[in-house]
C-alpha cells in the first residue's frame, strides 16, 4: 500500500488580501501547491508562503493558472495550446525563482482551476501542459485527474516523457466514469468530516468507492487533494493525516 | 583592450503591440536584455525573442521592472526593499523558466528603467537587487551604472558576494560625475551617428570622455548599451560593431 | 436610402504601445469605437482618441472587451452574465468619464472582439450586454452584427428595451446565414479595395449580397464597420466614405 | 454647530478575496468611498457595494488610487498630472457607470492612499486632481486633508472652482501642522475607543485639539474619516454616530 500524498493549494493570499490557513496547514501536508501570480500569489505571498513550506519540510508544487487575477483562476480562457506551455513555463519559472532564495526549488507541477478542468478536456491543452513540465524539468511530475480510465492520459504522458501523479478527492462525489460530479447538483461535495475521512482511507488502501449511481470505481491514487481555507477544512485535513498514520 | 559588450533591451512588445526592431539587431549585439512580463513582454514575446537569441548566439539577460505596464516601467514606484528582491527573483525566475524551452538559460541581470535608476541612488535597494541575484545565482553579472565614482557600489557588491558589470552609453552626455545628463537638457542625448560611434570607441579603448562641462571622465565600460528601437538605432549599433571589429 | 455609419475600432494603442493610424482614419468615419483599458486603451490614450474624434466631429462609442490585455480582448473568458453586465457598465462609464473633459459623452455602444462573438452566439450574454446599455442610457445603441435572421434579436432588444444598430462589413465574406465566413477559410477577407468599396456599396444601397455558396443574402446595415491599422486600410476607408458620398 | 459626515473606506475587496465589513458598517456612516478597480475593487464589488449604499441611503463617493492593485495604492508611483487626471476620470466615470445600474450616481470624490497623501504635498498633482473633478461635475466635492493652515489649498480650489471638504480623523495623532503623526511613531494611531470618540466629538464641536507637543490645534471638520475593517472598528463607529447623535 502507498499511501497518497497529501497536496493543498497554498500561497492564495495576494497583496493585502489574505486567504487560506496556509501556515496551519503545512503542519499535515506533504505537498504545497503554491500560486504563482496569475490566478492568486504575488512576489512576497510567494516568498512567505514557501518559507512556511520549507519550515515544515513540506514539497514545493508550482500551481499554475490562466491569467485572471478577479476570476481567481476559475473561468475558461480560450488560450491556444503555443500560449498554454509558454504561461505555464513563465510561472514555474517566476516560482521556482522565489523558491532559491529560500533555499529549495519546485519539485512538481499542479495546474490550477480552470486550466486543470480544461486540459483534462482537451488534449491539445494537455499536451502543451506536458511540453512545458518537460522541457522545465523532466523530472518534475504533472498532477492530473485520476479517473476510470486512465490509460489515454498515460499514453500521452509515455509519449510526452513526462512522469504524471494521479490525484483523488476525499470530499467530493463522483461520477461512475470518475468525473467529480458537478457541484452544482445535490450531494456533490462531502462537508462531514467522517464521511471525507473514510473515503480518504478507502482510496489510500486501494479499495473501489461507489459513484453516484452505485458503480463500483477504482481510482489510482498517487495523491490527494485537500483544503486549508479555513478551520474545519483544517482540521479535516489532520483527521486524514491521523488516519493515514494509522494505516 | 577589452572591448565591451553591446547590450540593448529586446524583447519589449506586448500581446497584440509590437516594438522594436529585435530580430534585426540581433546580429550586431552580445547581450539581448529581454523584458520579463512587469513592464513590457509577456510568456510568448518572451519565448520568441529568446528564439531570435538562440539563434544569433546572444547571452540573454533578464530585465526586470516595476510592476507598471501602462507606464512601461519607467515611473518610480515606492517599493520596499523586501518587494524589490523579490519582484526581481520571481521575473530573472519566470524569463529562466521560459528559456529552458529553447535550451538556453538567463545569463545575466540588468534592472530596467525606473528601477535601474532607483537603485543607483538607493544603496538599499542596490542590496535588495545584489541579494536577489546572489540567491538566484551567485555566477550572474548584475548590470550597473557606471560613474566616475565606482568605488562605492563595488564595494557594497563584494559585501553582497555579486559580479557587477559596469555600463556605459555611447549615444548620451555626461555630467562631471559620471551621470547622465537629464533628457531634459539641450544635448543630453546625441543623434548623429558619427558621434555614437566616436564615443563608443573611445569607452572601448579605456580613454577618457569629456563630461559636458569639459572635465575629463574615466569610465570603467564592461559593456555598452545599444538601441534596436527603429531603422536608424539599428544602423548605428551595425557601425558601432564595425568600428569594434576594426579595433 | 439610408447610407450606413462608418464604424472604426480606434484608441487601441496602450502605454508606450501604439497601433492604428487613429488621426489618419478620423477624417472619413462617423463613428469611433474607444477601447476602454480592457482589452486596449488606457486613460491618456482614450483622452488623446477622444481629443481626435471630437476635432472631426465623429461620434464616441464605447468599445468595452474581456478583461484580457495581453489577449486584446480576442480570446473567450467564460464570465458570467452578472460579471458581463458589469464589466460592461465599468467600461462605459470609465470612458464617459474621460469624455467629459473634452467636453464630449460616449453615444452608442459596440462590444469588442471575443465578446462581440460570444454575445452573437448566447443569447443571455446578449441579454446582460442589453441590460448594462439599458441601465447605463436607454438612449445609447448597442451594436450587434446583421444576419440573415435579425428577428430573435429584434425581439430581444424590444423586450429589454433597447436601440439596436445592425452592424455589416465590406471587408468579409458571408456564409448563407449572414455569419462571416472565419478567417481560416479561404476567401474569408476581401483585401483588394475595389471588392470591398463594391461590397460597401451594394450593402449601403440595400441591395442583396451574395452569400459564398452563391445565394441571395439580404442584410441590414445600419452601420459598416471599417479598419484604420494602416495606410491602405485608412485609404480603403477614405475610398468608401467618396463611393457613398456619390450615392 | 456642523455635524461631520462620517466617510468609510469600502469596497475594498477584489475578485475572490473579501476586505472589510461593509454590509455592517453601513448602518452608521453618511458617506461611502468606494474603490474603483485600480488599487481594490472590480466591477462586481463595485455593484455590490453601492446596492448595500442605497440600501442604507449612504452617499457614494468615487475612492480612485493608483493603479497598483498588489500595493493596494499604498505606494506612490510618479505619474505625471496629465495621467493622474486622466486616470482620475476614468475611475470616477467606471464607479457612477456601475451606480447607474443601481439608480444612483457619485456624489464626491476622495483619492485613496498614496494619491491622497501625494496630492496634499504636490500642488501639482493637486490641481490635476481638482480638473478631474471640476471636469467629471463641477458639483462634486473633493475631499482634502484638513491642517491647520488650509488657505493655500482653498485659493487652489478658488481658482480651479472645486468645492472642498476638508477631512479630519480621530483615531490619529496630529502634529502642529495638521499633519497625521506618522504611523512609525509611538502614539499615531489611537486604538481606546474612549479616546477615538472623545477626539471625533471635539472635531464636531469644532472644538481645538492638542498636538502632540501640546500645541492648540484647529481643524476645519467637513467629513470624518472612519474605518469598517473589522468588528471593533465598526463598533467605535456606532459610537461615534451615537455621540454625535447625542450632541
Amino acid at each position: 500500500m502507498t499511501i497518497p500524498l497529501l497536496n493543498c493549494d497554498v500561497g492564495e493570499s495576494f497583496g493585502a488580501w489574505k486567504m487560506g490557513r496556509d501556515a496551519d496547514v503545512m503542519a499535515y501536508i506533504d505537498c504545497a501547491n503554491i500560486a504563482c501570480g496569475f490566478h492568486a500569489g504575488d512576489p512576497d505571498v510567494m516568498r512567505r508562503t514557501i518559507g512556511y513550506a520549507v519550515a515544515s519540510d513540506v514539497r514545493i508544487g508550482a500551481h499554475p493558472g490562466y491569467p485572471d487575477l478577479v476570476g481567481f483562476g476559475r473561468r475558461s480562457l480560450a488560450v491556444s495550446a503555443e500560449e498554454a506551455e509558454n504561461l505555464l513555463l513563465y510561472q514555474i519559472g517566476a516560482l521556482d525563482g522565489v523558491c532559491r532564495a529560500e533555499g529549495t526549488r519546485v519539485s512538481y507541477v499542479k495546474p490550477h482551476g480552470a486550466l486543470y478542468n480544461d486540459m483534462a478536456a482537451n488534449h491539445e491543452l494537455l499536451r502543451a501542459t506536458m511540453r512545458a513540465v518537460k522541457a522545465y524539468d523532466p523530472a518534475l511530475p504533472l498532477l492530473v485527474m485520476s479517473t476510470a480510465d486512465i490509460a489515454p492520459v498515460r499514453a500521452l504522458a509515455e509519449e510526452e516523457g513526462v512522469t504524471l501523479w494521479f490525484e483523488v478527492f476525499a470530499d467530493r462525489a463522483y461520477e461512475p466514469t470518475g468525473q467529480l460530479v458537478s457541484r452544482r447538483e445535490p450531494g456533490a461535495v462531502h462537508h462531514d468530516e467522517a464521511t471525507i475521512v473514510a473515503q480518504a482511507v478507502t482510496l489510500a488502501k486501494g479499495e473501489a468507492l461507489r459513484a453516484r449511481d452505485g458503480s463500483v470505481l477504482h481510482l489510482l491514487a498517487d495523491t490527494l487533494c485537500v483544503h486549508g481555507d479555513n478551520e474545519s477544512s483544517v482540521a479535516a485535513v489532520r483527521a486524514i493525516r491521523q488516519a493515514f498514520d494509522a494505516l
